[in-house]
């Protein structure tokens, strides 16, 4: 809005002609006629108060400039605050989700910005403990090394924080947050800077410092989301460090408002930069006029929403709230506890008990560093209701298949669907197995490390090689393989353990640790309090004991001959792990 | 072999103990229970010949010596002399193609490197006009942007020049046939050298150099076949700079060994760094000892050798020389003409008559580069038989399909095989069309670029988009898509123009020339003496004139009011290209 800078130069009545004749007709378009839209809690509502608000400042309206951040009814229900305080948690995360705070964290920062100029008073960049602040740091520990975001409900992969609107952000919090090691890694590859004082401040920053890190200072986090913090939220579980990252999500949110997918207790896996468990993000070729006028693509709501999308169980071939937005709006996922301060065991638990009804979903997620340096995750998924269901829990992975411990039918001549409806109709059965009462496992290579999903899997189950292609006559859906498991009854356990091992050098032709280490799988025992599960890995024993109820942490509890304090313990060759 | 440096620490009578206890089986063994195989010209001849080679010149052994130079016979039909003068062309084509050369070089350079010390009387680096150094820096040339070798035959497609018989060769051929701009850009990238006079002194190079490039001098550039050159070859016609270089691969080879592939007159393309027009390279994981021990799948030979797996016409669903490689290894194809000393032009003919019996192959391609800058491949590919045949020209394409200007049935619900055999059994069919009198045009996106198939359909021809994958119960094939021209009859005549244009960006969200400038193509004429065609390009036209059996330079012909001289015009505009 360069307004401003020409101002003094019009005349009062050039000034009216511009006012009357340009903006006003405008902000009269947002406010009357787009009314209950500008009063949104959304982030279409908050780039129309930016603008509005911004031609305000530059104009010397202050009825625009309250209307913009208090609503058309200047009570505060819409407009600016309300958005500073309704879209974030109090720790920054953002309903939407990483890729769409993106999007709007420039409309919030070039109004508040705006604002600390002509309003001083407001200290909107200190509203809600520096909100926007936290907002942006949300953001940006929200990616991958590569600077991509996560791809958290409708998502495009390919975004990076060198996106215009990070430009700008980082520019301004720059200025009005401080220096910030982290920003100059960011900057540096963003490779531009704003004409501003935080611009020219960043650029003669990263000018004069020595050795800026390549990657942004990542860590585990947990971001609360809902606007006191009180609906669920996501957990990032980190482990090692530069390159060799690993970064587990494991989301049980809010459903993030009409961007939102049906992934209540989905997880994502990123390795070394490379996304392993995947989420499909969104189906769209963003400004490809070809494809559906680069809009949306009937398959976003069709497929990539939809929960057989994700990896997170599916009842009965059916989405999570019957794929409706509506009601998925009026729950979120809640979690039980976490403990995310030691390397060697990370843990999250959270449970959904809306999304099917009479099912209680409950997932618990162990991201461990075992002494000898493996890396594992034990996942802990129980679906407990009183009548029978069939429980799909897929492994969208991204890799070549490389080996199996069990045999298979493969639809090599013919290939069918998995399903008719709620994305099922998307996939291609590529290939199917009936285990028993057995340990499966699969292994996969990405890139240059294996990564082998053990499974046990009590009485009988059936499993699946599936490709997302099917029904896709405009090829609009990327060809992408998934691993599903599949389970009928009342209550099911699905526990799995997913090995980071090896590596691969095509280069080299060398091939280390191509085989998982996981010997077998035991549940030892699984009720509505307890589950306790033992893993034999490279023989030797890895004990998980948690609760399922109680997770006060003075709580004592003993099983046979196992005692713990709290809502769980590991203990790897009869050691605790801590 | 180390043995040289501590030969003068034994005694006589340990020195006998190793040459006569561990050197003689090993030779005994190479030289007499695989004496044949000892003598091939093929490398691992050249990789045994160097082993007794060595070990001869350690051991001060004339005879391990003479054989390894000469052959068990030491008549010079076998050995490391015949293998120089036999695997290569005069300029250096290693005739395995160029992952082949990448293995074998380090035997030849070990070797040789080894006689130049100990019977510099060879001159062995001068044999055959420096016959080494063609064959490292042809290696070299057959490179992507990104150091991995062009996929030619069975080739692993992660292999790049940073191997490791790539650091020796390249600090060998930098002490011995002097310093060369182009080795200090790939030394820098393998980040190690040998501890040799060619490695400090490559290294210190480095050190003190200043503006190393980035990328090796990559240049249009052609390679004949055949130990006497006269077996056909390869054209790479280069466009553009830095990274932005397209590299269009025509291949007109002889068979190349065992490692061949079924693929007279197969083009590729390269593009920004990325394989746009690709070739399946080699299944195999190597070293991975769940495939298949590491080694060469099935699908190699079954899918991967194959003709439909390249971009060249296959006949009657039949791989060329019915997939014989004894027969193939009889014939190879033959350049009838090129001329590549313009950007504007480029221009390579080649034909193929022993592929299939009683079918001519004649494929001419024009890389041009438009005075508007657009970047366009002419591709007239005549199949001439006077009996009715099925003709198949696959596009392998890299990326997403965006947009085709005709309508196609997509086979949605369930898929089939294209074929049974010859490589067919593992292409799904994703969708078919039927197309009369028409201009088919297809366009994809990969990466920020988008590639568009502008095909002329004379009559009428079928056209499918088939993906690897079907028959493939080990998931041991990439799963990848292709565009597949089918004609049928007597003679027939592909023609197609392939357009690289416009930019994707996701970043920053916006798309340009989205749309192939590719407006009309129509053949003005085609038989045995001449090929006409006219392109209309966005509004302009762009003709093509073309003998296909007079390549005299200085003839001259007239076609209507078309007039030139030599075997080709192309006139954009009404003006030469040129």
């Amino acid at each position: 809005m360069a307004y401003d800078l020409v101002y003094n130069s019009f005349s009062a009545a050039e000034r009216k002609t511009i006012e009357e004749g340009a903006f006003k007709p405008e902000v009269d378009f947002f406010t009357k006629d787009l009314k209950s839209w500008f009063d949104l809690i959304h982030n279409h509502g908050v780039w129309a108060c930016a603008g509005v608000g911004i031609a305000g400042i530059a104009t010397n309206n202050k009825h625009y400039v309250d209307m913009a951040l208090y609503g058309t009814e200047k009570n505060g229900k819409g407009g600016f605050i309300a958005q500073m305080d309704g879209l974030f948690s109090p720790d920054g995360y953002y309903t939407e989700g990483p890729y769409y705070v993106r999007y709007a964290i420039l409309p919030y920062y070039l109004f508040a910005n705006a604002l600390d100029h002509a309003k001083p008073e407001l200290k909107i960049f200190e509203h809600r403990n520096s909100i926007l602040q936290k907002a942006l740091l949300a953001g940006l520990q929200q990616t991958n090394t590569n600077g991509t975001f996560f791809p958290i409900n409708d998502a495009l992969k390919e975004k990076d924080y060198t996106s215009n609107e990070l430009v700008t952000a980082i520019d301004i919090a720059w200025k009005v947050y401080g220096a910030d090691k982290g920003l100059l890694t960011i900057s540096k590859k963003q490779d531009k800077v704003l004409l501003s004082k935080g611009g020219a401040s960043i650029a003669a920053a990263i000018a004069t410092a020595k050795n800026i890190p390549t990657l942004y200072p990542y860590k585990t986090i947990e971001f609360t989301d809902g606007n006191k913090g009180d609906e669920g939220g996501v957990s990032l579980l980190r482990n090692g460090t530069g390159n060799k990252l690993s970064t587990l999500i494991y989301k049980y949110t809010s459903h993030g408002l009409s961007h939102g997918h049906f992934d209540k207790l989905n997880i994502n896996l990123f390795d070394k930069g490379n996304e392993i468990l995947t989420d499909y993000g969104s189906a769209r070729f963003i400004g490809v006029e070809q494809k559906y006028g680069g809009r949306y693509l009937p398959e976003n709501k069709e497929y990539a929403s939809q929960t057989i999308a994700h990896n997170t169980i599916v009842v009965d071939e059916s989405s999570q709230f019957n794929g409706d937005e509506k009601v998925a709006e009026k729950f979120h996922a809640e979690k039980l506890f976490s403990s995310i301060t030691s390397d060697a065991v990370q843990v999250v638990a959270a449970k959904e008990d809306n999304a099917y009804k009479n099912v209680h979903l409950q997932r618990t997620l162990y991201m461990l560093q075992l002494p000898d340096g493996r890396k594992i995750i034990a996942d802990i998924f129980n679906a407990v209701s009183a009548t029978e269901h069939q429980y799909d829990l897929p492994f969208q992975y991204n890799g070549n298949l490389i080996s199996t411990n069990f045999k298979y039918a493969a639809h090599t001549k013919a290939q069918e669907t998995l399903g008719t409806k709620n994305g099922y109709q998307f996939l291609w059965k590529e290939a199917e197995a009936m285990v028993k009462n057995n340990l499966a496992q699969f292994t996969f290579l990405n890139n240059r490390t294996y990564y082998s999903v053990s499974s046990l899997l009590q009485d009988s189950a059936q499993l699946f090689f599936t490709r997302t292609g099917a029904n896709d006559p405009n090829f609009n859906l990327r060809r992408e393989p998934a691993y599903i498991i599949r389970k009928k009854g009342t209550s099911q356990s699905f526990i799995n353990v997913v090995e980071i091992h090896g590596s691969f050098d095509p280069i080299m032709e060398y091939s280390s640790d191509a085989y998982t280490a996981v010997q077998s799988i035991k549940l030892l025992h699984n009720d509505d309090d307890i589950t306790i599960a033992a893993i034999i890995i490279a023989g030797k024993e890895l004990l998980i004991a948690q609760c399922n109820k109680d997770f006060k942490a003075q709580s004592k509890h003993t099983f046979k001959n196992i005692t713990w304090t709290g809502p769980y313990t590991v203990l790897y060759n009869e050691t605790r792990l801590q």
